[in-house]
């Protein structure tokens, strides 16, 4: 299923990051593979939390975010060795898990969208998304959704 | 959303594959990481593609056959060095593309489970899937489903 | 510079270890990338420690190896799917490291070899290697050499 | 064996790069792993090739360069998020051969060396060094040395 209108528009992410691509991360067809792909959004995302999320709302010393699924839509093909823009934002906060949402965009095209689903876990245990937690992902949602609450 | 519980059998795959885990398959964390994961679902699915589905049914040899979409649960961690059993088999057919499914098993547990659509592109647009490719893909279904046909 | 002779017979070298390639390891060339072999090399040699090293000769636990130099001749193109044969055993000891050698085969051929110096470290200093370290470390080296003493 | 001093000094590579280092180069150890060090060194020296010395040089389109051995001296760790900041020159030319030297520094350290010796190789044989190539990487050599010619 083709990824709403309003992921495609990095103006719509709240962080954005400019990622370098590496030779590394072509497979025989030379073009970025798609599992370098999933890597080059797991950097964002990492740079996202410790860049923006962490800063603004300190988590519990032992509370730990775990990927529990990941969804990539791939739209063009990339290249080396151009650049990505990233963009990232939230798309949605759970009971005890929140939905990072993501796209990249290479010579001025979204060539792709990725959304990821982090759960949070304490002591082995699911654990809740705190008011001051959903506070502070709020302010970091993703905009341009037409029918956003 | 958690996978069906058919998808998480091995026994139900058409195609299973023994694979090693690497030391650089783990992160910081000290199990295997999300995105090396996702590459050894790619393994498993070159693999498929080579050993079994390429043989059965010899394509046209300027079709190409593109990754489309990526969707993975993470059910339970995976460490080093352990192997991982995978199972893989096609979960649908349609027009000009097809689903592969996965699932991965490391000491007799399902850690996850994978769906990829396999677009097929012919000289830059979509190619059809031929009735003789169709029936192809058929005997490689998964199993298991209670409402399969 | 070639490497000696008895470094590229499998016989020589004390373990003996077979390793999965995947289709990421290839590049643009459709050949097993360089990095890429030299993560193979990590692995055989992740592996001749945990599962010969360590257990004969079990070592303080605040003492770490760190990878001081990396030197790899590469001999021949090294290709997927085929699977690779490593051979891994110490070269030379040192005061306070020891050097272990490797060498890879595919398809019957010494397509490489691989000089790693470890150095011992212990709060922030070398470490010498004891004597039982060093009766340890000789049980496992490498074979074959014309010159040995 | 420890690099030259000259080796350990970025103002005396002719090419210098900026590179992102990724949460995927860390091990587990959580500092730069020594094979994605070598990944790194691999991106700079294909940037190095098709920015500098390609365009200076056009070699025969049948020419195929490879590498026929690589060693690194890791001199101290380095580190995930902070960048790396590379130097490449040339270090010697061959008959049908020639040296790629190269240097990390990380937070104003020099954190290792890097040789590289690059095999041109044509129709399956080696292919010699022109006077043109010649001329051309010499303009390209690592500067600094005391007993340069």
């Amino acid at each position: 299923m083709k990824p709403a209108i309003h992921r495609q528009i990095a103006a719509n992410y709240p962080f954005l990051l400019t990622l370098q691509t590496r030779f590394s991360d072509m497979d025989t067809l030379e073009h970025l593979n798609n599992v370098a792909i999933a890597g080059l959004y797991e950097e964002a995302r990492v740079r996202f939390h410790r860049e923006v999320l962490e800063g603004a709302m300190p988590r519990a010393p032992d509370m730990r975010t775990v990927v529990a699924s990941l969804s990539i839509s791939y739209l063009h093909e990339g290249f080396y060795p151009d650049q990505l823009a990233c963009g990232t934002g939230i798309v949605s906060i759970g009971r005890s898990s929140y939905v990072v949402g993501q796209a990249f965009f290479q010579n001025g095209q979204c060539i792709g969208v990725c959304d990821t689903v982090l759960a949070q876990r304490k002591e082995g245990a699911a654990a809740l998304v705190t008011p001051e937690l959903r506070a502070g992902y709020e302010k970091l949602l993703i905009g341009g959704a037409v029918s956003s609450q």
